[in-house]
């Protein structure tokens, strides 16, 4: 049986690999080369926090202050794909013009990638401890581990006025400052909202509200988007830094971002319920939060009033058997295959769109980020 | 027994009047007065909360985010004493070339006082999730409050983001933005760091530390200074409206600030054991929590051997036996006293320096601002 799923999915990634070699007709110059561009990218976070333990509010600090805010960033930085702090040194070499290319530029980039990982951290930090979740990119969460406890919601706030340091120390003194602080704030806001919609569209037994889960459904999923702009932000510092300012991205592109971002929110509820947690490195809790997610959605549409009876009971309880009992309504409801369709018509509809954006830029970007992304589907 | 007590407070609250009036020989020709500046102050927090739900990055949001998000500030922002919101117009129009004041920059002034409001907000509401809390300001926290729970957590980054947009509402086109947004952040650090101080140095009986508590004593109220530069974030932001940017406070007017600082933390460590929650409208936690205080500290360096062990035994106790043993234990070694003397001789001491400081505008704020704050203490 075994065997057998690993066959299917190794046909299934080979498949998918070869449909997006196929799909996008456009040859890329420059690769988002993880083992490559991540070794150099990593080298910078050392620097990064003796910066900052170097900057004029943190270097008379007690010892004590200095090292718990160094444990801080390492430790929730530690472990993640860093695919979104990457994008913004890849997207820097694609779109900033040759003879205005330099180095430094790239390094100030790696910079700016690590202020997206810090914010990451800061809502990936805040997200565990709203959902009581234990584990975290294969290891305690930062607020379950030794000596932390309820303090890490005064650490969210050091993470939050780290990245915004970091800003200053590198680029305080010069013009783009002001836009970074702006696009880095609208990030910040735009993920707070997310979180908030997350938290408010969740299914409570004690108040049998599944009907406005429903009719939530669209307005959650459309005007959720801008939590969901996974590149946007990237891209919008990478292109404070180009020399020429009138580049900008089409519309379209942006469009494409945020489809791909949808993309990667279904992957999050997938991997949720259906992958094991030393896998992702999370222990889901969907369920036991009664979250509103792809295939809760789903599972009510398509239920009948006995499933339905059972979703009201079970959905939303930390109950090992009331967990198992929506994980087999699930499967009852075929929804594994279901998203599995979905998901490979949402990565078809985003080969198209990539391959009609405007710029060559913009394809050679996505298509790079698409390949990166769908990997982790496959 | 509570006439003598009633009547005590007022002869000491008249003489610390008179003290006041007397000690400082300079007649200001702007006051600090609550009521005229607050009531105008209070105009523009609706203004605010409409601004921020008029910006492009919300006024697409759905109705639930706008309400939760007036919801949250109208809440944590209400029933303050405003006196750090109120310091930035109050020393705009102090410092100001009068022939560059205009009530529009006065109006500028107060909407950076309410950027000073939030910062605070911000802070207590972490303060509470951390500690625990029930009651702030005569209400319930808000994680307390009904349907917040530890979404609370990330409440607290909506309220730090909104801060940081109203900058950009308001300043964003300026010259001088980077300047806010580098004084806001740097303020925000440094509060977060005196809140990772707070909680750090805590007693905990089951490690019987208080041994490093004592030892700690000295570096912990040098080096939480930052934690405490009440006024200084609003002598900042004023400074950054002026018209001529060459001025600014002496050393020697910081040096007043933070000492007003610790003077408040005094108040606060006093208030937090000896004023019933009625007056301060928040229930005392520092004794359960086991907080490094004036009174603990001043407790651990009188008692001897034998409340010592009381000591050991009963404080970081949220036991109300044990709580009742502490205060008993603050009776006995006459620390309302003690601290009375204590604060007494920080008053006359602050009344000597803001004497000399080296401006008539530096002399004339902190002679009002020691005022509104020293009318809290007797």
């Amino acid at each position: 049986m075994i065997a057998t799923v690993f066959f299917r999915k190794i046909t299934f990634y080979n498949q998918c690999r070869m449909l997006h070699k196929t799909a996008i007709n456009y040859s890329a110059t420059v690769t988002f080369d993880r083992y490559k561009n991540q070794k150099k990218f990593s080298d910078v976070q050392s620097e990064l926090v003796s910066s900052l333990m170097s900057s004029p509010k943190l270097k008379d600090q007690m010892p004590d202050v200095k090292n718990w805010i160094s444990r801080l960033l390492n430790y929730t930085l530690e472990g993640g794909k860093r695919s979104r702090g990457l994008a913004v040194p890849f997207a820097y070499e694609i779109i900033e013009d040759p003879k205005h290319f330099t180095e430094e530029n790239l390094h100030r980039a790696r910079i700016l990638g690590w202020v997206v990982e810090i914010i990451e951290s800061y809502v990936l930090t805040v997200d565990d401890i709203v959902d009581s979740s234990q584990t975290r990119r294969g290891k305690e969460c930062w607020h379950i581990h030794s000596g932390v406890g309820l303090g890490a919601v005064n650490d969210c706030g050091l993470l939050l006025s780290c990245a915004f340091e970091l800003l200053e120390i590198y680029f305080g003194n010069e013009q783009i400052y002001s836009d970074l602080v702006k696009i880095t704030n609208q990030t910040v806001i735009q993920m707070c909202i997310g979180q908030h919609l997350d938290c408010l569209y969740v299914y409570r037994k004690e108040k049998n509200d599944f009907d406005k889960l429903i009719k939530n459904q669209i307005e959650f999923f459309d005007l959720v988007k801008p939590a969901v702009y996974s590149f946007k932000f990237p891209i919008l510092l990478a292109l404070a830094l180009v020399k020429d300012r009138s580049i900008t991205f089409s519309e379209e592109a942006y469009n494409v971002d945020l489809n791909i971002g949808r993309l990667l929110h279904l992957q999050n509820d997938y991997k949720d319920v259906f992958v094991d947690d030393i896998k992702t490195g999370k222990v889901g809790t969907d369920i036991q939060e009664g979250k509103l997610t792809w295939f809760s959605l789903t599972a009510l549409q398509r239920c009948t009033e006995e499933q339905r009876s059972i979703f009201k009971e079970s959905y939303g309880s930390s109950n090992p058997e009331d967990v198992k009992r929506i994980k087999q309504l699930f499967d009852d409801l075929d929804l594994k295959n279901l998203y599995k369709q979905n998901e490979r018509s949402m990565y078809e509809d985003l080969v198209q769109r990539i391959r009609d954006l405007p710029t060559k830029e913009e394809t050679q970007f996505f298509t790079q980020i698409l390949d990166g992304c769908y990997k982790h589907f496959c």
